[in-house]
């Protein structure tokens, strides 16, 4: 099983008043997380999935539990793993660690879309091919 | 019990490549609809909370249900009231409306916490009084 | 000759560490001060030129005096007008101002373009007469 | 001579409606290059120059001039050079170049300035002579 990951400093214009990162911002970073992982492992770039394909892969829930706050210059390691993949949905687990300690704790669950007629669909088998390296021990793939 | 509401246009600077609202945003939004409420009704200002007393309020916890998406010029209805109020945390319900239908389902856990000490703090009894109004029917009060 | 007018507060998000407002987070306001002009007074919507009409108004140059700072909680006064219409470009003139002081001197030229083209078309007439009430006294309109 | 160099990619995030970059996030980037700059070759880096030293480096004046516009997923390469030191300010010449084209150039004012008197203080000898190998051939060191 494979973790996706990517590592991210916390730059000046992440940090609110109170010098710690404004957690609206964590949601950019989670965004981008997800994109990276499509462009690179998942060979599913954006590009093809949003402009040439017409679909989207809009979120549908959020848990987020923020365990420690971060500050200016922690460069925080953000890892990605499958849950659950669903006939169009997929739950992701993402996870933000600093300096060995879990900052922030993410599920995120994904929904295949037709942009065209603005519902969900199931995933492409090679898409969905692709995701399942990443399921976690024990997690469900449903069909 | 009071509801508090602030209307929120979605801008061109809102919406994604896809032409809807890219998700980071609305926690903006959210985030400017709690710092509303304590400026305005609450009248306990952020630049009090952080500036003078030096404490803030950080979200431990976030539950949301993505329900429908928004569009460019959509005028979106940010409502928030409590759900739970304990010794130094606060369950907000925060959800979105534009024509009559649910856009965004939130339950959000803020935690008051003195900046200095880096820990959380019992609320002020004078700023727990003005968050009661705000109290959904049937919502606990612990202490 | 009329100014157009957009009253922004200064939110914690806006906000650095410092303490003091971002200034890529200007940008945002000046962006939105532009969308509010085209919304409001010109009654020429932002849906209407970008996903209607699959026009645009790209930025094509900045001049941005910074001549004051903001901080939490300042209301800050965007005011827009226009400096010179050429044949497909307008040059603005956007200031803002907090407590009668000079924070922000903006020059902005905007382009229309036709975005399927990927270039550059005249303003629509009636776009351009509408533009006409908001010109400085001795500003050019150029044709 | 030196030239710093960030290389950025463009996320969906970062794209309007429109499918081309929103103007506000170069503004993002354009920080982000200068952080860079410091916390990397300059050695000097933000948590000192703000937290440490209560300093900071508000931009004073941007001249921007946005020559092509950029797309969703473009790889867009900054580069930083010095054109001007000052007693206590310095002037940039930032550039965004993308497949051997000129999409955006910059001239960005700042200011060393002293966060508790809140006014511009000259440059420490120390770090001027580490800007000092990013001057551009012919460009000016006041004093």
């Amino acid at each position: 099983m494979s973790l996706f990951k990517v590592r991210i400093p916390m730059r000046f214009g992440d940090c609110d008043a109170a010098g710690i990162v404004y957690y609206p911002r964590y949601f950019d970073m989670i965004s981008r997380t997800v994109e990276d992982w499509f462009d690179g492992p998942l060979d599913w770039s954006f590009t093809r999935l949003h402009l040439i394909d017409k679909t989207s892969i809009p979120t549908a829930r959020f848990e987020v539990d923020f365990v420690a706050e971060s500050k200016l210059a922690d460069v925080v390691d953000f890892s990605l793993a499958v849950e659950r993949i669903g006939v169009s949905s997929c739950r992701l687990k993402i996870q933000a660690h600093c300096h060995g300690e879990l900052r922030l704790d993410v599920r995120q669950t994904i929904v295949f879309v037709d942009m065209e007629a603005m519902k969900s669909r199931p995933w492409p088998d090679e898409l969905r091919a692709r995701m399942e390296p990443f399921m976690l021990e024990g997690a469900e793939a449903g069909l």
